[in-house]
């Protein structure tokens, strides 16, 4: 099984934060059991997109390096109910110790890529495509904005320092939406500079500008399919388009065929439906 | 406004954790407002127990202490929609620089209050009450344990080290239950021991043992029913029945209803269903 | 060698900040010594319970994982003076650098194991067990309630968020010790509640509440025994008792024989009475 | 009342670790106080020299910075039983969360600074002085060397880094003991080189090197005779003598009336013997 | 005196770690000084970019809070010699502990902030802007982000994260450049695609992909016109090219001249060339 | 490759934080490479002193511990332009994702290590030693301090604790030089008391003290040759001398032919000119 190339840089210290939090003073239980080396499994149990593999093998080797994993899908599967995703061999009791922490990793971040591969799907076959957002489960961001990758779905920014929106406010404080995007460029230089717009008005005004993307925030349908058509029958450089605000399953896909590049989703990554899996010994 | 009694010891840290995450280099967008201070309210937008209030304000106080907060509900509160929560007043830069994060604590842990909230209504005028588990968000298992307290129901164990719940595997290397619960309180002492039964038979081999509690995984009302009954007939200590297993909003009353004195809800802390917030300058 | 199965989650940072305080910008010594393997012993100098092999083994694995260690006793053993603990091999850098780390651990877990030994000791054959508190050295606590397990005493509560200690402040601020039971029932659920009760007419109106377990501070032998038989003469739930308060070494075993259930000693983790290890090499 | 000058850096830190594993998901008791300030004293109880005071402070600060804190006497008094050395005002919850963490610090420290004074005390009137060592609580040294001081003891080296300390293994393995100091001085530069010397033969040798000190490991007090009159004998640059091994409180003064420089006590930092504080409402 | 905008989230830790690095176990000088409160000034000796201030800040604010410091200019103000940059006054102790470990931020994060805005004045009046790279000192890369935004730089991406550049060994891998890049989109999504090309044979073919810029690395000038020529030449979307490769102050201004949009520069963070300041009492 | 015996106790966290910096949630590129493993150098291309090889190994053991790393030289070589200073194999996502922050602490410690080596080089052969300052990257200063030594110049304090300067402000509060010696002495014991002289004047009066060592801060060579010359012609313990102030590569050895003891240099690590590496695969 392949480790993907991708992962974040602070799965260790994430790891150990959870693994302190469970065990406190040490696993009481532990003593009851036999010192024996066991096997098990952990089955998926739902229809789910994998995806935590590496936490769940940090969760182990930092507990008792001697248990081994053998993954039998990577991270960004699809899979059935019922699938052995692993099988693990190694003292019971490290492997009842850790089944806890590390199942809680493969469930929380199972549920994000799943939830990020629903809204891809719903979006399959249009020019659009999904972004995360920054509404995260405090101290999970970097797992998290792995995770929607994994699922099919696109990072938007990481953080406040590596893009800039541009909203209302902003605006304010400058007079004019290219006054602003000016100043952006000038402050944030390469980084992408996005124009939230509430109406069609401030959408045309946007379009004069040199940001790289248009924020199109609560837009009926309907406006939103004006807003595409105006866009492209605009002259200069192509902007994306970006559609927020409301999106859920049942009307991403009506959203995608507006036309928009990009449709962002909150729902992905600040809701957690955990991803039902469970250990067994075998 | 009073500060809940009972908050977490790690608070601070936590918060450090997500504002980095969040802030990186620097929020490039706080440079395009103006300086000037300004008020804000944040907003509950759906009916919900509102919960993070320590964690909204920690996040303030690192990022810029002249932010003032006034809250106009405490944790725990159950709210309607369009209450206006709390009234920031502050330097326009750090209000919006910290919202995100900020909001974030607040619409997790709303979520994690108000699902115990629900699970907690839905049992009450019976002798049942809800328990939380270990099935945590990693790294907020404080946060959580709290969050579902306010929300009335009962935390669990916190984590291997405070309580023992004895399984097969446990029993299976000592020969019987009683021998086993007999080494748990040797080994253990003044924690909770509780055994897990999976059928009537193992149960009443377990009310003869000197467990405080017995976990019903998985039964049937009907099974529940006559553990209950079994239980009431028993002579000795009354043990405590625990139910668990597949709950949900939907079941939860007939499961209370049955006579057992706890349920654990995975669902209360694995889940994230965020609440939503918004902060608005006025 | 057998690991114990109930060790801490933090072992590893607790060590790492261990070690950076003494290596600091680097051993000035090492340098000085030729570049080879060596053999070493550590040699227990007194009776002591030995306790910390886990801290010792992590931080030779962080200073230098080829130095290898054979343990020829487990936590928990009581050894006699001049007791070969363990057998080290590797590099004599590694060995010397690490030497005194590694040696604090030892020396204070087994300190603390051999101190809970000793008062569980002198209660053997009564009903009474050695309960822990939460006068710890700071930093060390789930260490130190590991020691205390090993050393045959039991853990008391871990720290204020995982059982309930009711005291004259609180039941003041209710009107009776009922009702603050009650409410601390209602608040924190499934944790152990206990009242405490500084003389016989309180203990008489708390063993009518739903407390598990009632502390007697600072009780005369004959209060003791006084309590003792108006718990035994109560009907209801037997409730247990715990002596605590100028419990020394010397007295333990008359509170025991007073027939309280449980004693708790701050003494066993509030002191240090470093146990006699020397390395050498051999 | 003065801030002592020369704090450690990692206060805060250290203070947060302790918080956390004392207060965890949160006191659950607190929620059954009133809410309401109260004033409080913190009373010791026995002969102690005083210190923690910054620690003390800390835990407050970080807890709930409303409390207030008076002290009566600076770290580093010695102080009679029942002096109270500080009064506390604040809410009643904040004071009893804090309450045992606040303490653990004042009786841990108090316990170094008292141990350190003694020793110090009992080679007054000799031009010996005491010396800590790099045996102490892990995870404590540098609020231990802050305690050592305020007792009246030198602090030793913090760490393997800023001293060396040449045993018979550096001199096996460079022939002879003048080699090997001008290797430590070319290596480690301006700090402190000290060469341990097992017999006056050794002692003979090293006083003819650069080294500044020599450590007499486990001599008798003629042995240490001996050697400081060969030492005042030898021409060239004095050198100073250390005294270590076996040192306790009983021969100490023995020990300084030998004539040498320092003695270095274990004792002082690797046993706590908690001071005993108490505090009450008033 | 106006704080800035888009400080980084993690100003505090970065602070806590150096304050315990230089503080240790306690400032051992500070207890020769009168206790008294004095007034300093930080005056800059040199010509220079200030920066770095919330940082000399924090150092105070986390060693006593009491000090007040007064800016007398911003992160960003280009200086004289002999420049008053602040005023402090405090108690003299909290002023010389923190003296060091401040000016240390102040002469760092000047020194890059200095840098970044040699090189963005040597190209003013050019299209071309100032890139930073990930060539930065290890744990201050959030720092000198900002520093390079206060001298007129602008941020590259943070880390691996928030772009892709893609090399020779990634075209290797699958064939051709638009195949490469188009991967990539899928991959990665909203963030900057960015292709190094090595001569203009590959300029050309990566021109007719969808990156968004072109990295010229090791480029002659007359290439680097040939290139811009070629660009300016091809029709579709206008896409940025940056030079890198061998930057100094002494040819960048040649660089700008040949019409590339960016010339990015790991001078000005992986080398530190500390800013002269020095602190006096007044 | 034998490991220097004297490396930091910090290496492992100060290469987590480098490491989460640049990867954050995930090398977006390396998913672009093809799977395979492939061997590459890394190449010096200037004349410099090589150091900084085990943080350039904990970064691919944390990354990905298949890496396997073969040193061809040691930390403190001196080396030619080209030298091929270490072949790598493994993975080449692991080797692209790891490169970055892996040069980067080779090129700044190398770039301290060749500072230290150029001053101890142009002082060789006369009685002047070259040390190190308190002035040093922010968090670095463990490694800087290391690399000081590598280069050859040797560590003066660490920080405020394990030494004591004696300044003017110092003297001040206590009336004359001898006092604040004697108070030094009696505060701080066995490390290192340096007094600062600015005269003549002075440095006569410091000869009478007890201060093991005198600053010459920004004496003129002349100065100095009296300085040397009055120390020389007074009886008693002689005194080192060390200058500072001002030194540079261009002066270094004129200062060191006036007979100081010592020269400490801010620039070795306070300034970093990155030391030019680079990786390639082969």
């Amino acid at each position: 099984m392949t480790e993907a190339p991708d992962l974040p840089g602070d799965i260790a210290s994430v790891v150990a934060r959870a693994l302190a939090e469970d065990i406190g003073s040490g696993d009481l239980t532990a003593g009851l059991l036999a010192e024996r080396n066991v096997a098990a499994e952990v089955v998926l149990k739902e229809h789910a997109v994998l995806c935590g593999t590496a936490w769940f093998d940090e969760v182990f080797r930092q507990l008792d390096d001697s248990v081994a994993i053998e993954w039998r899908h990577p991270d960004g599967a699809a899979l059935e109910p019922e699938t052995v995703v692993c099988r693990l061999t190694g003292p019971a009791r490290a492997l009842l110790s850790g089944e806890r922490t590390a199942l809680n990793f493969l469930q929380t971040l199972s549920s994000t890529a799943t939830a990020a591969r629903s809204f891809a799907a719903a979006v399959e076959g249009t020019a659009a495509r999904i972004l995360d957002t920054r509404k995260t489960v405090p101290g999970l961001r970097s797992a998290q904005k792995y995770a929607t990758r994994r699922g099919g779905a696109v990072n938007h920014r990481h953080g406040l320092y590596d893009a800039v929106l541009i909203k209302e406010n902003h605006i304010a404080a400058h007079g004019s939406v290219a006054e602003t995007v000016r100043l952006a460029h000038e402050l944030a230089g390469s980084v992408l500079i996005e124009v939230e717009v509430e109406n069609l008005e401030q959408l045309r005004e946007a379009l004069d500008t040199d940001a790289e993307r248009l924020l199109l925030d609560n837009f009926t349908l309907s406006m939103l399919r004006e807003a595409v058509a105006i866009r492209d029958a605009h002259s200069g450089l192509r902007k994306e388009l970006e559609a927020s605000g409301g999106i859920a399953l049942a009307n991403v896909r009506a959203v995608a065929d507006t036309g928009v590049d990009w449709i962002s989703v909150g729902a992905i990554t600040k809701n957690v439906s955990a991803t039902d899996f469970s250990m067994r010994i075998v």
